[in-house]
């Protein structure tokens, strides 16, 4: 599959931006300004990623004239950047990042088994000892690895990397679009979501997991993480190794959480936060901040009799 | 599918209930006293139903006698009108409210593109554009507008409406039969599920969301709204235009959302709630009270180390 | 399926453990304390199971030095008994205790219904009157009794009990692995689930819903219970009769409910918790202790505006 490209004049037609810079320069894909290379449009629209602007690579930046940078050659300029990305988003196809062959058919090696019902696309690469249950969809592109185990109904999407001894439980999703989308008035705007999911090797997703891809670049789940039943896991997410997580917990966009952690279920996690090595989250956490120390934190609301709770609401809300 | 008739004196005697009004009058289908015409049965067992009683088009109403209204002609007399309800509601069979031909096959448009191992059902009507991967079932009667993309194994009850241009990830679940039922001395009684599903268009279901039918009329999720991953939303829930819901997000019977709100994760919303337009709700908060409010509402609990939490909880215990 | 035989003294030599008893005494597979006969090896690994321990049947029980006991006969040592029952797990075939019989092809009554796209592996039963809707996965040795409904997109893992009178709604997973693992220097080591599922009758399972198998034994679910969707129950947990459940509650192993309670959704209930009969529990609370009487509970976080959650925050900080 080869990517659409575009002139930066083009882009700035379609997507009613002023261009300031080479206007017949071409870019065919988009990305982080992070990750961008010289083939890939990028986009500026919080401060939080002012360093990433200052050293991105990325052939052409849309941003807002109040954010214009001399080091940034190539500039396409709105007052609404993150609409902006969202259409810019729709205009390129996500970049083939997995297994491919000229003649497309899937390549399954003879040491694996699949079950009835399953379907395996094209450009799939499925590795000896690889046991695929029924009613399982594997997306075009993906790579599943050595001995991995994937029972009933998993749906795994396009472009996703399993790594090898992995075992993911029935009705696991992987590498479903992230909750990207821009104002648009009152209107969403789709962010197409251009990245995957990659999983490391020894890897457990327990049943009814959902793994989002990432919006551009990968969500990461390294070697030896284990999860348990029904967590999520937004788009961009990075879990260190041989971290493990209890049921239900739900981890927000952007999370970077360090090896060895344990984290109980029933946590929420919001975008964005980063946490330590060999943390201990007790469950029904909500972390809202960095966890920048080792340590065993905890949050969850306390256990009373109806009658007392009652009366404690009565009290916080007189208190105000 | 033509609905069975019953007389009001065949219900009486089935059910156990005593009769005043027309014995010989006919209803074909059990209704809310707000929806409800001639042709229903209708029940009433709550207070906060008692404007829907006083202005009810029923045909018939179950009820206390200690509710009686001289307004009302056709009654049917209990001390257990729930339980009376559930045992209604078995005896007819859900209205088809779907697409229907009399030669029952499926109709699906030439232009939509149609995966293998899914399970199309009877009466169900696919329009132009529509793409379903693998191991997708669709229910009777249901109808999926233009240019809907459905992934795989997602899992469309009988009756669903979906409108154009919709996404429903994998997984997800339109339609399920909503946790309503009756005591019966120790047991529950099933309220068999009337109702339905329907979605507008340019909406986004994520991965594992549940969406159950309402228990008799509609569950509606109105045009453009967005939700995420493992977000659950019970019988005769309303979402009003452009909503967008946090993943894991739980909702319970007939919540009722105004139009572009903004709901984080892991919210917990308690039944019969109205919530106004533009309200956001930042994540993990307890939703137990009317919003009736434009603002920014919040509630999660406070994260902390380990070792505080434990001071706090043994300081709110012995406050009690 | 027949298990394999290990004596003790293969099993020392495999583990690295050191033996005291019949170094020739012969066992077949592995099991709790309380559960074990004398054709198991067990494991003690807590105090809270010593009464277990004491009164065990087990023909062999893995347990630190400093735990030995003069009634225990044969007996193999180590410092990291979790870790040795995380190996010895791995040892054993999970002991088939479904339907059997020497042809393997499952046995399907003339009066169920089988839908297109399902897959019903080896020795598995289906009795009459049972429906089973497209996507299903059915393990070998499970038993479905008469007049279930099974949804579509249901996964039921090997060897589980399905009773009568059933409806399990659509993504359901039955069967699936605990969070079982034991800490190998910075990895997990994966425990082998030996044990199964079994739901009685008249038991209604919620869409998303994953019920685990026990670790050895069973994880329970009593007739009359009802969940709603995307609830979690982690292994070896019991359910009494009607006992009802909401949306997105997630109980963790070992957990012990009794009969007739009412437990609101987005509930966490830590592992090894015991609740009386007829408990009242209401949505979002935390249950971390045993709830020995009967009674109404609650704890959910308090529902404010953002800015008095920001005040209430900086509050509870500063006190510390």
């Amino acid at each position: 599959m080869v990517n659409k490209e575009f002139k930066l004049s083009e882009i700035a037609k379609l997507l009613d931006l002023s261009l300031e810079g080479d206007q017949d320069y071409k870019v065919c894909s988009i990305n982080n300004l992070k990750q961008a290379d010289k083939s890939d449009i990028s986009f500026y629209y919080s401060k939080k990623f002012k360093k990433d602007l200052e050293n991105t690579n990325a052939g052409a930046v849309i941003l807002s004239k109040s954010d214009d940078l001399n080091t940034i050659k190539n500039k396409l300029f709105t007052d609404q950047v993150h609409l902006a990305y969202a259409k810019c988003s729709q205009l390129f196809m996500p970049k083939s990042v997995g297994f491919s062959r000229k003649d497309n058919v899937p390549v399954i090696h003879e040491g694996a088994i699949i079950s009835p019902n399953s379907n395996i696309e094209t450009n799939v690469k499925i590795e000896d000892g690889v046991v695929i249950k029924s009613g399982v969809y594997i997306g075009s592109g993906s790579i599943i690895k050595k001995n991995t185990l994937i029972h009933s109904n998993v749906s795994i999407y396009s472009n996703s990397v399993i790594g090898r001894d992995c075992i993911l439980h029935s009705g696991a999703v992987i590498g479903s679009d992230g909750l990207g989308f821009a104002k648009n008035g009152k209107k969403w705007e789709k962010i197409i979501h251009h990245g995957n999911v990659e999983i490391g090797n020894s890897v457990e997703i327990g049943a009814g997991c959902t793994i989002d891809k990432a919006s551009s670049g990968k969500t990461i789940i390294n070697d030896g993480v284990k999860l348990d039943n029904q967590i999520h896991l937004a788009h961009n997410c990075f879990l260190g190794e041989n971290t493990i997580i209890g049921a239900n917990t739900s981890i927000a966009g952007s999370v970077k959480v360090g090896k060895s952690c344990m984290i109980g279920g029933l946590c929420g996690i919001v975008d964005n936060i980063e946490i330590v090595d060999e943390v201990i989250i007790h469950p029904m956490t909500f972390v809202t901040n960095n966890i920048k120390n080792k340590g065993v934190y905890s949050g969850g609301p306390v256990l009373m009799e109806h009658k007392d709770w009652l009366k404690k609401i009565a009290i916080e809300r007189k208190k105000r």
